[in-house]
């Protein structure tokens, strides 16, 4: 698919078919991810796929009870290795937040290549999911996403409202 | 071009041509981090084209003396708004990191598409370029990336290393 068309068409998909993932899609898209740049090439992440069902419940109630997210077959935990960088020299250990963020971004996108719908969670309990899912202590979670199969004809057809180009850039000044 | 040719393809660039970036196909790679998710959809972000010469040589010297950045005919400073969010709980100020890692992925990726060059930059002084490009106190700068046509012929030729999946990858836990 065609990278404009694909990030012109990306949304939040909020309702899931039940409909399992064919592992050769599923493997396409952590890839995706995989292959994805961080500073220093350090790769600070590890992406847990929830099938379980039992699981995928408690994830749904770490999440602000968001229990949309359990209907979908798979649920993507993206984690982060708290390593410290250079970065800015203010992000701390918050610096992985970044790498996580640039392969969870490849993630998201390559799912909607493959037609699956995805819902980039920040709202959640990021001690709740540590017990959850057994994430050790110098390990933090980052972004949650359902994946799945929408189950809306629609659901990549409206897109959400953003700034103007003009609000939200300027040349050689603030 | 395909989605998965760009994840592919795209490297990070450190040698430029001096050649101007037509008006259109900045404005696309700028369109793209535009249109990009974010947490409730608040967009805290904003990017700087920097593209007087002065300007670019003190970044440059901002980003721990990487002088290369200055060789481009634009630096792209991407910044964003200090705003807490219910993030995982533990981001707090920081949060914003995830949203603006977003759109700069899409930034990063679209230049690609257009045959542009750039290099994520994570090793610079925040308060030095909040200085130089007049940054207000409530926002702090993200990533920079010089933009513009590679130098060398073969520069999307050779892919880094990566982790193996089953490395970074786990099934219901960590």
């Amino acid at each position: 698919m065609d990278f404009y068309e694909v990030i012109r068409t990306r949304r939040s998909v909020r309702s899931y078919k039940p409909d399992p993932i064919p592992k050769d899609v599923l493997r396409r898209v952590l890839e995706a991810a995989r292959i994805a740049p961080s500073g220093s090439n350090r790769q600070p992440w590890r992406f847990i796929i929830v099938e379980d069902e039992d699981l995928k419940r408690r994830l749904a109630e770490a999440c602000s009870n968001q229990y949309f997210i359990e209907e979908a077959p798979v649920v993507i935990v993206a984690c982060g290795y708290n390593i410290r960088y250079n970065r800015g020299g203010y992000m701390g250990d918050m610096s992985m937040l970044v790498d996580v963020s640039i392969a969870f971004t490849h993630l998201i996108l390559a799912a909607r290549v493959e037609g699956l719908g995805t819902c980039w969670i920040g709202s959640f309990d990021n001690e709740e999911v540590k017990k959850i899912l057994n994430i050790p202590k110098d390990v933090n979670v980052v972004a949650i996403t359902p994946l799945g199969y929408p189950k809306r004809e629609d659901a990549f057809a409206e897109p959400g409202p953003r700034k103007a180009l003009e609000e939200i850039t300027s040349t050689d000044r603030f």
